[in-house]
């Protein structure tokens, strides 16, 4: 089958990859449409040295083979950790920090930017008939939006900023202002800032700020400078969410965390069948993100479109 | 008056200085015995550059002026923060973090290392007849580690540690064993293990312990290889409290931050009565953390011995 494979850290179109066979208790899923994500784009730079194998994981799908017939044919999204099941940890927290799991796309196990791609039943969603796949395939960053709503509490008179308004931080936005919060999209330039504000959500540059002015901050761009502007920005006392990928090690000033004591609460991969619900009752915009779509096999120029400033969501259709 | 002055980072006895003079709703306070903290010896290597005056905020004294003849006499400790009182912060969240607030000895007020020091009324707090100066000396540090239980859930059955067996790390450790949790106090060296050990706290080599072992992890060095280890040592969703004040900035690994999803806490400040109470029931062990006392007038050999690596707590006699 054809693919987009990491080797090496070089993405490669392979059309030369083997369908995948399911073991028991798993499906294969025809992809039908899936979306490059800040993650991907770090992986090919490295970001995870050891990964080889097809890349990546925010799909929407079609199951073809299944032990349970009643899959067959169904539209489908997956959550993308599996844990071993057993370990204290599947057991006390769930899949996402079993030690031994495997990551679709991210760690030991292929991914989804192939014609097919295996999924144990259990990471299985059906997609209801009115959302259409181009907003289906936000299914996956949409639930690591709403992660942060699981891990602290988010209350609707903090003031909230989201530094970063890009494919992620503009979910992040949408899913914060839905608690009636008055959430602030902060970017470095003025054109990264229209989007947000067709969105309805307030904007500002980043550097207009003064420090501490808001309560709770999610960092949503991946680098040490957005990083050290949401730490400016934080009020003592307030919440500072990482929502973002690092590479390597930052620089921190680790004196205003202490003194200002602030709460640092890092946030990865969240619930899906809540992320379905809001974007089948149309309460969060998906498809304005879409900077473009290609074919699977211009995959490498969707890659380069994806990586360049200002770009959100770029789709690959296999 | 005689005191510890700190002038452009540097620390000298001064035996010129005024007395400090009450304003109204402030007591005149004869110190009587005060202790050396890892703050004051990080001001000294220039951790808040602009201060100047008298150093020091860990004090037991004798109230001798006050427009309430009710504390004449009396012995006192004093909570340190002296907020403006009418900022939305004072009032939401007391005068710890007040953007005009005065700390005693740290920020734009005198401190205690002198035979004087001014105090507004609602600070003080006074001493228990039966709790000795030497144990009522520890209040503030005492205060400052029962403040992690105010601002997380101390669970009885997390695997808890507590990298730093120094001067506050101690104290940390035995008010969370007072959860009924298992605190393991982690040092560089053999020599740091000895007194965890005898205060009935488990012990170990920081350097010996695989990395995700405990839930909870209090970070009490101060140091960029105490914060290293604390990050590697606390298990994913687990949950690292900042309790020593850093100088300058750290490199920090967010990846594990964020694909672990750890809380990171900072902790300052804590609540007086509860430490005054836990020292007048004797629940916590802190006449041992004394390695010297010294008159007021050998400061500077004082803060020598206090800076000593193993060194724990150092009083001064004004």
């Amino acid at each position: 089958m054809n693919g987009l494979y990491l080797a090496d850290g070089i993405l490669t179109y392979r059309t030369d990859l083997p369908r995948p066979q399911p073991g028991p208790d798993e499906a294969l899923v025809r992809v039908t449409l899936v979306g490059i994500c800040s993650t991907d784009l770090e992986m090919v730079k490295g970001y995870v040295p050891g990964f080889q194998g097809v890349l990546g994981h925010e799909f929407v799908g079609v199951v073809e083979e299944s032990p349970d017939a009643a899959w067959h044919g169904r539209r489908v999204v997956a959550s993308i950790n599996i844990g071993c099941g057993e370990c204290d940890v599947c057991r006390r927290d769930g899949p996402e920090h079993c030690p031994s799991r495997t990551v679709l796309g991210i760690h030991n196990r292929d991914g989804v930017f192939a014609e097919y791609v295996v999924v144990p039943l259990v990471n299985l969603l059906p997609v209801p008939d009115d959302v259409p796949d181009e907003t289906a395939v936000f299914t996956e960053p949409l639930a690591a939006a709403l992660r942060i709503r699981e891990q602290v509490k988010v209350w609707p008179t903090a003031k909230t900023a989201v530094v970063g308004p890009g494919r992620l931080g503009l979910l992040i936005g949408q899913v914060l202002a839905l608690a009636g919060t008055e959430v602030t999209m902060l970017g470095r330039r003025e054109a990264s800032l229209e989007l947000p504000a067709r969105l309805g959500l307030q904007t500002a540059l980043v550097d207009s700020l003064p420090d501490d002015s808001f309560d709770f901050v999610v960092e949503a761009t991946g680098n040490d400078a957005g990083f050290a502007h949401s730490l400016r920005l934080v009020r003592p006392l307030g919440t500072l969410i990482l929502k973002s990928t690092f590479a390597g090690h930052s620089r921190i000033d680790l004196t205003k965390l202490v003194v200002g004591e602030i709460n640092v609460v890092g946030s990865r991969c969240g619930p899906f069948a809540p992320a379905l619900r809001l974007l089948a009752r149309q309460e969060v915009a998906v498809q304005p993100l879409i900077d473009g779509e290609y074919p699977l096999s211009d995959g490498l120029a969707a890659f380069e479109h994806a990586a360049r400033s200002g770009v959100r969501k770029i789709l690959l259709r296999p």
